[in-house]
């Protein structure tokens, strides 16, 4: 296990990964949209989009915010090639005026300014994250891109803080999905998002190199089952830790495992030569580093044997053995006997070093597995690997955010629906999160951006949103707006955080979080309250009676 | 919508793009594991591992077979940079040889072939699909990232078969998941696959411009709300299609939602203004390609009259509207009362392109909701649109490919475990499809590769995996072989196959399997078989008896 720091370099190198996403890489109707914009002179009119999504993920009562560093090196480089505008030119309907492709070819987001929650933040459902304000046309492109950059993130960044919840703060969590993940890109992308979400290591040997997370990883099944017979092992022999003359290794080996048969009234016959082999060999390449998986035949008849045997010659020599990794059967059981091995090898052979000894368990963990085995007493795992599970978000694989527009030309804008869950609230806005006496979020309050901000210590009234329509009074300790200023006119204003600090919030943000709503299971529901004056807004728009969404005269 | 069609500048691209997944994108361990092959002089030996899945994804008696373009493609450009070899440096433990890292720098994939089935093929559980030969270390190191590139496309080509299958073979079925998807490679692998899985079209353009997947797309809800007030259409005229003077469009189409309202006895006064003017605007910008989405505010009150007076005005000047999308609601209820509104007009107006107008539905559509859908008499939908449960495999978000070694120095290895589930199958292989009287197949056998091939009408004995353990006599009617040799020293020996080509193989190959194991629900099982020597082989290691993983002799 290893950690690569961040530095200057490591963060120009993040960014030029991060950068790749190309502007093509959206819905082709953003394009036929920004046409018509364009033909009917509406494509430079000033607009504003919001981001949110509707419900917290997984049955939960919150989520974090991520993937805004992506979305801002997006918008830094956002433009299109001429191979690009080519494309389009092919694709779009025949009819298409050839000046729109020469206006495509200029564009960028140099007109565009964002702002957003910081990365790490817990976040709540209908609250918007980011707003993006600029030219019609321009913030109509970036709709998909931004979605798909957000959307990934925040879902399995709040998976992860789920995980971590339901692991406890003791246990060690490493994200191992690489090979589960949707694609090359995607199992980089968990990696950076289940750390900033709390986990504290990765398998991914990249996402180290470029996030600076720290890696961690032995062996697998394979390595073992390649070994067959002593006669493999190469050299035989090992310096011991303090300096001195090679030792015959395997001849140490082999003494120290006829002793722990004997003591664990064990068959020396039933252990497996090749498993043997392959820890003699892996010990002798590292011996500081030593954690084999020891389940590739039998744990009890071979694999924690072999290991015992390598282990207590390693601490003859006066190296430390890390531990092991256990990948299959019930793992609790397991790692129940294996720690008693471990014990009863101390108190035999006096080797205090057995009692720091590790135990790794990956076998299939998900969000409840995890948590069982947090409740149960009876297991003795330290260290939790996740792939699947994890990376996937089995549970819920997709987070819904949305993308909306909510003013044209200073005039408020709504999405009506046939399903009224799917409406959106109009006109630009604050959002505040307002605390209790004791520092905790108790709401968060959505204002149109013209209102005046609440104040501490003075009660308000608002319109919590969800089932209940009435009116409710607060009173904050404390206010803070959630939103800051992070993109303005084409440039990032807002230091890019690497995946160690927004992990650093995550953290803090999640802390301050009331238990009841941080509950795996039937959490509290957590205010999100419209001001008065958005609420009029709203019921204004909805009846008609506003400017924003005329009725057609009839004439 | 439009096609690119595939073409050599366009396969270059695809190739640049796929080639850059970076060799350091694997797991820690493989390095580990190649150091400690290394230090015993091991890291040469000949060796072979394989590719498998244990289940068949979705509960499906089938899945298809994708990926390995990108796979040919990483291999052939596998090499570490400098940077990379560096970054391991800081990461390995601190013993590691340097000699070790200059090695690194040397390796690349020319010592390794594969053989593997064609993409876009018909696969079973358990079948190695797969099989990867070369030295030792550089085999191992290839694990992670060929599950990475295989793993993830097989399984949305898979689901993508199924929405097929459930869609029936008449309506069309768009790809729109990119926003949903992993990050963006995810969302683009989504789309390149899904096409190959049986998809129409995509909306993501980038996956258009690289594969050549045909695009679509007109507009988004944000659209029809960005526009409140007649005063923005511009130009206010259309051109007849044949020819002619500027008509005032506006007027037109005012005329017509008159005649309209009165026919179907609705309201002008209810229409909206804002929807009225995105629907002209989008008419004048592309008179050809009119297909809006109608369910911004009201489908019934508001969207579907400014879509007959809009569409009528066009039919006027000769030119042909397309169609509508429904994105919310009760799509099938909708579709029947939008039906019957255009055969209303065309009965009223003697408007006979009506009744080629097409209806999209896009809203949630899961592999359950096509399959009801298509049971359904009453619905008219002819495209179906799905983004979520297509792109994020809701049901089952990874396939779980395995990646075993079964074979070092010409010696067969095999994983046991604790679960017997997760044994691996020893021994290099051949796999045979046996095909029916009708061509239809029947059984895949696997057999150890010394073994000569299954003759057609010759009888031959099989143990089928699964639950019975009995022999079982077959003779087979035809007998192909399933894998080929792509991949042969370093070299890439079998025609790369672009997105479309894969695509036929797929309808090709589920064509010709029985229904019964392509049926959703309960679909009969499929047989895989191994041969008796391989049968034998399995029990001999198991209970100890083979070369292959030898007891160790207590000495």
């Amino acid at each position: 296990m290893a950690t690569c720091d961040g530095s200057e370099a490591r963060a120009a190198l993040e960014r030029s990964v991060l950068r790749r996403v190309p502007p093509l890489l959206t819905d082709l109707y953003q394009f036929t949209m920004a046409y018509a914009y364009w033909r009917a002179g509406r494509h430079n009119e000033p607009a504003v989009f919001e981001l949110f999504f509707r419900d917290n993920p997984f049955g939960g009562g919150f989520s974090l915010f991520a993937g805004l560093s992506d979305c801002l090196l997006f918008l830094q480089n956002f433009a299109f090639s001429d191979d690009d505008v080519e494309y389009l030119r092919s694709v779009l309907p025949a009819g298409t005026d050839a000046a729109f492709f020469s206006y495509l070819k200029e564009l960028d987001c140099s007109a565009v300014s964002v702002s957003a929650v910081p990365e790490g933040s817990v976040v709540f459902a209908r609250v918007p994250l980011l707003e993006v304000c600029g030219p019609l046309a321009v913030v109509q492109l970036l709709e998909t891109s931004l979605l798909c950059l957000v959307n990934y993130a925040s879902l399995v960044c709040s998976n992860a803080a789920r995980f971590r919840l339901a692991a406890g703060p003791r246990r060690r969590l490493m994200e191992m999905g690489l090979r589960r993940a949707q694609g090359p890109d995607g199992g980089l992308t968990a990696s950076r998002y289940t750390y900033i979400g709390g986990f504290d290591l990765t398998s991914n040997a990249l996402a180290g190199r470029l996030f600076g997370i720290p890696v961690a990883g032995t062996m697998a099944h394979s390595y073992v089952t390649s070994f067959s017979s002593l006669e493999e092992v190469w050299p035989q022999t090992l310096v011991p830790c303090g300096g001195g003359g090679p030792i015959d290794f395997i001849c140490l080996v082999k003494g120290w495992l006829g002793r722990v048969c004997q003591l664990l009234g064990s068959k020396t016959s039933l252990v497996r030569e090749g498993e043997l082999a392959a820890f003699l060999s892996y010990a002798i390449a590292y011996p500081q580093n030593f954690l084999p998986v020891i389940d590739s035949y039998s744990v009890s008849c071979s694999g924690l044997l072999c290991f015992c045997a390598v282990a207590l010659a390693l601490c003859e020599l006066q190296y430390q053995p890390l531990g092991v990794r256990l990948d299959s059967g019930d793992l609790c059981r397991q790692s129940l006997e294996v720690r008693r091995v471990f014990k009863e090898c101390n108190k035999q052979f006096s080797v205090p070093q057995f009692e720091s000894l590790i135990i790794v368990g990956t076998n299939s963990i998900s969000e409840q597995s995890l948590a069982e085995l947090n409740k149960k007493v009876s297991n003795e795992i330290d260290v939790v690997g996740v792939g699947t599970h994890l990376v996937t978000c089995t549970r819920q694989p997709s987070l819904g955010c949305v993308y909306k527009l909510i003013e044209v030309r200073g005039r408020p804008r709504m999405k009506m629906s046939e399903d009224p869950e799917k409406s959106t609230l109009p006109g630009r806005k604050s959002v505040y999160r307002l605390l209790d006496t004791d520092g905790r979020p108790q709401m968060d309050l959505i204002c149109l951006s013209e209102e005046a901000a609440p104040k501490a210590g003075v009660s308000l009234t608002c319109f919590p949103l969800g089932l209940t329509k009435t009116l409710q009074t607060v009173t904050p300790a404390q206010v803070t707006s959630l939103r800051l200023d992070v993109f303005t006119c084409g440039q990032i204003t807002f230091p890019l955080k690497s995946a160690s600090e927004s992990r650093e919030r995550a953290q803090i943000s999640l802390q301050t979080l009331h238990p009841h709503h941080k509950r795996l299971q039937e959490p509290h529901d957590y205010t999100v309250a419209l001001s008065e004056q958005l609420h009029s807004l709203v019921s204004d728009i909805t009846k008609g009676n506003s400017k924003g969404s005329n009725f057609l005269l009839s004439n």
